[in-house]
């Protein structure tokens, strides 16, 4: 479960019970419920970072959910023999761009909603309880038809430009104030690094690339670092990059000699 | 599990550290550890918001106790086929209220307590073991007899008055300062509002119900609005409605044209 | 699983999705994720806190790791029938203490690791898969070799001095600003109390001990009091008496009259 409702309402713990009371021998995890209020990028990095460390036949329930109540589309995407369930507005975007295979299904039969089925919770009367039968064993086409045009932010893959060079940019900034960039190993290999790649963002050249933070120099202003979701990051020792930086999510890294 | 706990300290582990020693294949699902500390009508009104998502046979161990340690007895909530444990405060209060077949048991059977009893932290040693025995088939009444004067908070259910019109309160103001009444829609019909029923709060007068809130109009300044627990709130678009009609938690709603 | 990491972020789920792709009927509890990040005495005293409340068999995944990606040790200690996996910087240090038989194990056999090994997250590529496998079966001894030199933090169990005095310490300050002593029932009973055992701190004698809170007079100054870990606490009723005694952890606590 991955949402934005906190922990301090019954909101989860409501998903919960009609995903139980459904299936009661469900394993339920929590990813974060702490996504900020409507942050559908911040959501779509969280699950991109964890879904690896979950196995085949994982059920993702993805609730930050904006339009809830307007006509935005349910949707189920079978990706990496897992199941990713959620509002239609880009949270399952990077999942999409990673798994070639995925597979997107929009939610349509409405016979295994809650009823009566609030205007204000589909977490609870739509997307609980499908998620609940998929991990039964439902098979998504009998839930829905697949589509092909699924809501999708920015591509989670730097791009290639005509001068050789690669455009990127910062999808997250964590609470250290580290910047987070698509950029990952098959981009910047460790021979283009050796070979003298360079990285510029925001105007600063960035050159130092280590292998974890006790490994830069105290006080070492602005170097790359492979974080543990497989993402380059801009990492200060000590200090936030972000703030250093006056970085945002969305800024452009780029790329030369690559 | 709903608790006052908060999730920095060992207090909820404990208590679920106690239920799988008794009952290894017990699901513990958390509703809120967030409650404000020894609040019990906010206690009460989660309990309420959160059990009918929840299956029959689901116990739920509810510790917010400001009088631990004290000669407040403890008590077993058997109602709509759930179990509610916890302590003689008012917080089971909704639940009696709402399900009027609601049988209510005092635990006097010590045998499955914890021992040493800490007079400081009931919910380890009283009240999550009797959850657990409870989870395993034991029977309430092998733990205490029915008491029939349970200590009860002012009701859920709307006063009829004599000149016809209703009265009602704010039982809850949200993180969004949205004030849930104790109005349903068994009070409230679809044809009384149509046939133009009026709220009145604070002084101020209420006519427009909404179904979600989009429908409202931006910036609209008060309207009644169907919260996803069932019952009417009073919202602002985009504003807190609790602010601007500087209400709190207990203050009437009067309903006239019912 | 006990950690620093927060709620915010993926880290825990991550964790857990890498036990349960391991181990897909291991229950997963969640101590605390909110120790003060770094703080590895925080982390032992919430240890020693809760596996009390814990079955034999509990494998607890302690993970508060300011050396991660250095050379520090990763460990397992078997003690009271259950294991705690984690690194070796003194986060098991009281469970040693208590735990006379306690044994220790160096984690050496890396065919369990989850590859690549992130230098920034061994909480998810080798303390999570090595949580697994044991409760799973495997023995410690397949996973590396005793070791008797693991890192300890300052002893739980006070000093006996030559006078006959007994130099206890402040070992953690609660969130209500009690102070929490490393004095149990063993050290202090209930006959030298009533023998007229006095206790000093920061230059302060104290001689009323309670046996629960609301015992206390109303705005009593300072009183020790039996916490629900078992150790003697200094309270103030109403008030922190940490921050009447400008008390830090670690402050020495003497008593006299044992």
């Amino acid at each position: 479960l991955l949402t934005d409702f906190g922990r301090r309402d019954y909101f989860v713990a409501a998903m919960k019970g009609v995903i139980l009371s459904s299936n009661p021998n469900a394993q339920l995890i929590d990813i974060s419920h702490e996504i900020p209020p409507q942050d559908i990028e911040a959501a779509a990095f969280t699950l991109v970072a964890a879904y690896p460390s979950f196995s085949a036949g994982t059920i993702h329930l993805v609730v930050v959910d904006p339009g809830v109540g307007s006509t935005r589309r349910a949707i189920i995407v079978n990706a990496s023999d897992q199941f990713f369930v959620g509002p239609d507005n880009g949270i399952f975007s990077y999942i999409i761009d990673r798994e070639p295979s995925a597979c997107v299904f929009e939610i349509t039969n409405r016979s295994y909603f809650r009823q009566p089925i609030s205007k204000t919770f589909h977490g609870r009367d739509i997307f609980a309880p499908v998620a609940a039968v998929l991990a039964a064993g439902t098979k998504p086409e009998e839930l829905g038809k697949t589509i092909t045009d699924p809501v999708q932010l920015q591509p989670l893959t730097p791009i290639h430009l005509d001068d050789g060079r690669l455009r990127a940019r910062i999808i997250h900034i964590d609470s250290f104030g580290n910047c987070v960039t698509n950029l990952t190993e098959n981009d910047l290999t460790p021979e283009l690094i050796a070979a003298g790649a360079r990285m510029y963002v925001k105007g600063r050249l960035i050159r130092k690339f280590r292998q974890y933070f006790a490994e830069a120099e105290d006080g070492e202003t602005l170097f790359g670092v492979w974080g543990s979701a497989g993402f380059l990051e801009i990492a200060s020792r000590n200090r936030s990059a972000a703030k250093l930086l006056k970085a945002r999510r969305g800024d452009t890294v780029t790329v030369s000699g690559v």
